[in-house]
């Protein structure tokens, strides 16, 4: 048997993450002998049709760890979903370079495409072993306890939250974060994660789970308001009234969508200025902010968990080893051994059929009765994705000092 | 000579390190055996008013470290600017707790306060010291060379910068990122320094301190996007047209002002919005995103320059020696000793009326001729404020494998 080649690719949104998963799977590869080169293909598969690869085998190890630990792409990504005839093209280019193995990196969209080619390679009699790296901020891959990538965009919105609470504290009013997440509240849930005291924020959080009402919502938020005197309040940007359709294109003067069909919610304020008027016309409150975060939820340099660092080189390397000594396709995935300290995953190769498209949305235990908040279960299950070094606050707690003037 | 006290307050916007200030005017003025207690008002000079003190003497060091590394105003803020009448309220509370110093931690609002207050007090023959400390993330204060503050919502979105750069070229289109600042374009221009590589964005900066004109936007993101195929900008959300009207106002529906009569540019996506809608229909490019960074920029948690730590500390501890030994009213104002590897700082009290309610802007010589990016002048300024530890990005190097099929 010639030896043949190993490629790697990333598609689909980046995270801050995604690179330790590509060092994890370069350097794996390259323990082995009979391996001949690793390839990297740029912007995932639409790099292999144009043939536009880098050798990842010239690469120094040092220069690798230090694109480990720089968020984003570093092959850069495509929204690329190949038929057929794309996937005829992919088999002709692999076949020139004589590339027997490849592993994507991507979420529930990659998949899918890995999916179809691992499936159109067995029509073609093209010899393609196929392995899934997952990658998501969205936490919504199946099968998978969480995906590398989540826990560094929940520490992201969770330190925001923090950080916005204290200002909110410090000029009151109401403040509307809206957070990523289109079918799945996972990352929207993280601003719980920013809570410390009794009367910290988010008072409110609403999650494409549950259907939005705007009438509840400015009641909710008058009635938050009127406790705390002050109100932080976080919405996913995929909300949607009880017929499905997204709060935003309410609104949205024309609708962009992507190669898979998804309408354009994030690159916009549009939702949380939206929110900002109903609440205002609603209540008659006058300081009314909202903030959209966009993509420093998942790009941001230096907001990074070091479990989720950790994880996102291991499925790298664990998809190497499979790919190398496997018989079969398959994704890797992510399976919790232990709850608190006792914190823990292995890692298997699941089918990728599995996970392919599919998407997984918060568990009913995740999300309280009153459907505008998170429950217990939800933040014993995030706090140990956090890492070990994810920053406190504290408040000023002296007495308050007797009054002489007033009664 | 009875005993009296201190009172410290903190007025305006919120940033990463304004506890830290708070912290050092504290235990430093506890030195002090001639002091009898140290209070602080809650919510600023409105605190005063209605005696809402905490007994600042009985909190312990090891809280008071803690509240210091916690982001914003620990003891709430307010954006009320007295008149003598509210002096008048202000000085019989003064009197009834026998407080003989006030140092208000604050930008140039809260130093025009401390003005007022200062000559009311003269007027009113009430004994009170006087000390401003200064804090802005907008770095506008005259005779500083740097305000605290700044620094470390400088590293924030130089930080988020180096990475959404980063995501824009995995995923390729024109990004529009809108970063605070209303009539100085200090916090704007710090996206420069998330560059590294020849062709990191952001590729265009636009600053208050020139006016802004769409056409010539409109042509520059087509001529950066042509030569880089993709675009990220850096846009201050005060940019005006030339005869000095915000562009956000142009859309806005209902322009909200402050008591110091400034328009509403914060915790709205309007601008961004406005921005991305017109490169669309001017340049025919469809993957236009916006985000408006908000109010991260001065709360988030876990984004602080260490020099800004320790020099928001030791404005706080030279203004309450100051208050103490000094024989005068007056503002701690910071000056540069070296540059580079020698940078250092000094600080001196300078007079209110020099600093209070004055704006500098970002002299010519950090302005490109072009009017859409900075200087090297400005990058060596603001470098050694971000800290000791301003992450870095990596690219992959090795070279391109050949094509075998492409001619």
């Amino acid at each position: 048997m010639t030896k043949r080649k190993v490629l790697l690719a990333q598609g689909g949104g980046p995270t801050a993450v995604i690179n330790e998963s590509l060092v994890g799977a370069v350097l794996k590869s390259r323990e082995y002998d009979d391996i001949d080169a690793v390839y990297g293909a740029f912007h995932g598969v639409s790099g292999i049709v144009s043939e536009d690869f880098i050798n990842l085998s010239l690469e120094s190890s040092e220069n690798l760890e230090n694109v480990a630990k720089t968020p984003c792409s570093a092959l850069g990504s495509t929204r690329d979903k190949p038929d057929e005839k794309y996937c005829q093209e992919i088999f002709k280019v692999l076949k020139a370079h004589d590339i027997g193995t490849f592993c994507y990196i991507g979420g529930n969209d990659s998949s899918d495409t890995l999916r179809i080619l691992a499936e159109e390679a067995i029509s073609a009699d093209y010899a393609l072993r196929c392995v899934h790296i997952p990658k998501t901020i969205d936490n919504d891959l199946t099968v998978n306890d969480h995906t590398p990538g989540y826990p560094s965009a929940a520490k992201f919105v969770a330190s925001a939250f923090a950080g916005v609470n204290q200002d909110n504290r410090a000029l009151s009013g109401v403040y509307i974060g809206v957070v990523m997440g289109r079918h799945a509240g996972f990352l929207t849930a993280a601003s719980a994660l920013g809570r410390k005291f009794d009367d910290d924020g988010p008072h409110l959080i609403y999650l494409p789970e549950r259907s939005f009402s705007m009438d509840s919502f400015i009641s909710d938020v008058k009635a938050a308001n009127d406790k705390y005197g002050r109100c932080v309040v976080a919405v996913s940007e995929g909300i949607h009234d009880e017929t499905g359709e997204p709060i935003v294109t309410k609104l949205a003067k024309e609708v962009e969508k992507d190669a898979h069909g998804n309408v354009q919610l994030s690159g916009t304020g549009a939702l949380a200025d939206l929110l900002c008027d109903s609440v205002r016309d609603g209540t008659g409150l006058k300081r009314v902010r909202g903030d959209t975060f966009g993509y420093l939820q998942r790009s941001f340099l230096g907001c990074v968990s070091d479990v989720d660092q950790r994880e996102a080189r291991a499925v790298g390397e664990v998809a190497a080893a499979h790919a190398h000594d496997g018989d079969r396709d398959g994704t890797v995935t992510i399976h919790r051994t232990g709850e608190g300290a006792s914190y823990g995953t292995e890692y298997k190769l699941s089918k990728l059929e599995d996970v392919a498209g599919k998407t997984k949305v918060m568990a009913d235990e995740f999300i309280a009765d009153s459907n505008s908040d998170i429950t217990d279960a939800f933040v014993t299950y995030l706090k140990p994705l956090l890492g070990s070094d994810m920053p406190d606050t504290h408040r000023l707690e002296a007495g308050r000092v007797e009054k002489i003037l007033a009664e």
